[in-house]
């Protein structure tokens, strides 16, 4: 019998830092541990855990921004969907790369997120989407940006990955790792990959949302005052909500992670603009355990995607999970090399998200399980935005746990951090 | 008076490490220092560096790969006119990021670089171009990527730069840092900058290339066997040469630095596909001294773009600049981060080059100068490609000096490094 997990919320929800001049007010008080039963998932009874032997964990993100309480179920809906396909996925012993890929279509196919269907549209009333997938396993990563034309992102840039692993092209020319716009779409139909119309990935909320941001910067733009043209109160202006980018980040059976994101953009973007999800170092990154590092980890972000970029937050949060205690060095990193960081001087409000998991196979409790592995996952979400929507769930939890972080009340969004995660405990029989 | 600057040559042009398992075999032999005298420039007597106070230093690439001795000339003539034109305007007291725009602008426009005018041509036959430039002072940073129909693509990366400081764009929109294809033309058109046709882009020798590469790339297709068709042979293939793209590094008058990086990509790229010269911390990387680091550094890259992409390799260089020995660290940056980093195990030969300067406020021989600034610049160039073609000059140097360092016959391409430098003494007046 595999046991049922063990998912400990190590921290309280409410964990959260928010003023950089008192390191105090950090709450370092972690909740009582819980206890998920091995309840059958909403696939039905054929999903009942303890029959398979491959394990797994994932960890998803519907976006950091803003996510009302009236939407609050369906960003979860998302978010569970993912985490059920993903871990069907794992429980059939596929890889991390495969089983975050699928968590990907399935947040990019929600209406409701910022990333495939659904999309913010530019400036222009297109979709064009950014995404990127790193593989912790070889250390490969692909992305596509500005794709138009194309209902999983996801896909396309998994397809460059594996392309690449291939070799070399004909006549020894290097296989591309980051395909945009026109190009990025014209090779995935050279690849047979599916098209679809402009209309197709445009729902009726991003139409709506598009003609009455439209209406607001055709009305900015006719002010004659260049300091009232350019606002700099983001809240105030179209972005409600702007940044619900998705992401994705996965341990598989064999302790290999890896790391997916996917968006739409900032609504209203200028055409061609990219975003961090499709930026090396920036959307996602993966990482396996190797003689320098003691964790396997793993991350996604979502945010405002120029200030993903110019801190590489992605790389940061995965290199910091190599430090002791991965709590201190995500609010450390948040704070240092995010909110407060050198490359960010000039705005006055920083927001951006991150889920991140590091794993290290574990010697403890699996004494008296012959021929089996165990695997010690952290995981962790962090927010500097409102709200950041996240779902999780392991190979041996019978459903998948959602939940709407939000800052507290008092704290100032662009400039506080929550924080919040679990440790899970994954046994693997190797026989 | 000021006084004609001291350049050092501290290593022997042949100083190597071709095998990774011998360290000992790295020659840290210095040269013989030797003294630059103040002679005019090129551009005539008006020059004279003595009358301007204004002081700094450039430091350009045109390129890592493969250039040939009947070719040499033109190579070396490109870098020359660079560092002119860019220290005509330090002795103007511009600041470095105006100078290293300008450098790389002269670079673009020559016609046997692979940026700008002359760019490597996609697999149908389009100039594609890549550009970015950072700030060392504001750590801002700007690219462009996959770009047709513009003759200086740096200058539209600067563009962007350059807006991105003014702010917000009309109700709240966060300015974009990054732009591709159609939407980057777009964008550079709304500004007003100049178009150029594709027929003026392409020269010659680019279209004569095409035609032959072409030609290869057909026959490879039809090549039955996949293990024919995806040579691993760069050499024996249509890369000959294949990654002149261009760059600079600069100090200005204030300390302050700045980098830049342009091509246009690998030759028969597909269209859409981005190299390193677009991507954040790949191409370009410039940095600040501040609390933490020591030096103000630069570097820019060049080589196969994929491979530069995945090691992250301008901003690790960059990076390794705070270390004591910036010649030690440059060559274990070369070989561990990048010709056996972790993130290219896959690879058998490993492709690039990088030029990189490192400046400190000096104390030292600037004790009798009442009220002046000494800088002590450290540059350097390392290749794992047969050659790489640089030039630098300082605001005190009476004309440039270039060169084209060339791996030793006995050594493996991809997997020995090569690399040259020297050292730099600028006094600014302050009075």
């Amino acid at each position: 019998m595999v046991p049922g997990s063990v998912l400990e919320d190590y921290l309280d929800p409410g964990s959260m830092m928010e003023d950089r001049a008192d390191p105090g007010s950090v709450m370092e008080d972690r909740g009582p541990p819980h206890h998920l039963d091995n309840q059958p998932t909403e696939h039905g009874g054929s999903d009942n855990p303890s029959k398979n032997k491959a394990q797994g964990f994932v960890l998803v993100h519907a976006g950091a921004g803003f996510h009302s309480e009236s939407k609050a179920k369906e960003y979860k809906t998302a978010c569970r969907k993912a985490c059920i396909k993903a871990v069907a996925e794992l429980r059939e012993g596929v890889c991390a790369l495969s089983a975050v890929t699928t968590a990907l279509v399935e947040l990019e196919n929600s209406p409701i997120t910022n990333a495939g269907t659904g999309s913010n549209l530019n400036i222009e009333g297109q979709t064009e989407c950014d995404a990127s997938v790193m593989d912790g396993r070889t250390l490969n990563f692909a992305a596509v940006g500005a794709l138009q034309g194309i209902k999983n992102p996801i896909l396309v840039a998994r397809k460059i990955l594996l392309e690449s692993e291939k070799g070399k092209l004909p006549a020894g020319r290097v296989p591309p790792c980051f395909l945009v716009g026109d190009g990025a779409y014209k090779w995935a139909m050279a690849q047979g990959m599916a098209s679809s119309t402009a209309a197709a990935l445009t729902t009726r909320q991003s139409m709506a949302s598009f003609k009455k941001n439209k209406r607001k910067v055709e009305l900015a733009g006719q002010l004659q005052n260049p300091q009232k043209r350019r606002s700099s109160n983001l809240t105030s202006d179209i972005y409600q909500p702007p940044m619900d980018t998705v992401g994705a980040v996965i341990l598989d059976s064999c302790g290999q992670v890896a790391a997916a994101v996917s968006s739409g953009g900032l609504a209203m973007k200028h055409p061609g603009r990219i975003g961090q999800a499709a930026v090396y170092g920036c959307g996602c990154w993966a990482e396996r355990a190797n003689g320098t590092n003691a964790f396997s980890s793993a991350s996604s972000t979502s945010g405002c995607g120029e200030q993903l970029v110019r801190t590489m937050l992605a790389r940061e949060c995965t290199c910091a999970m190599q430090k002791e205690d991965a709590h201190q060095a995500i609010l450390e990193t948040m704070q240092n090399k995010f909110i407060y960081s050198p490359f960010l001087t000039a705005d006055d409000s920083v927001l951006g998200g991150v889920i991140v998991l590091r794993c290290q196979e574990s010697s403890e409790n699996c004494e008296f399980r012959s021929g089996s592995r165990a695997f010690m996952v952290e995981f962790l979400w962090a927010h500097s935005t409102d709200s950041m929507c996240v779902g999780y769930m392991s190979t041996q939890d019978g459903k998948p746990k959602t939940s709407i972080s939000r800052l507290p009340p008092e704290a100032s969004t662009g400039r506080s951090v929550a924080i919040e995660g679990g440790v899970c405990h994954l046994y693997n029989q190797s026989t």
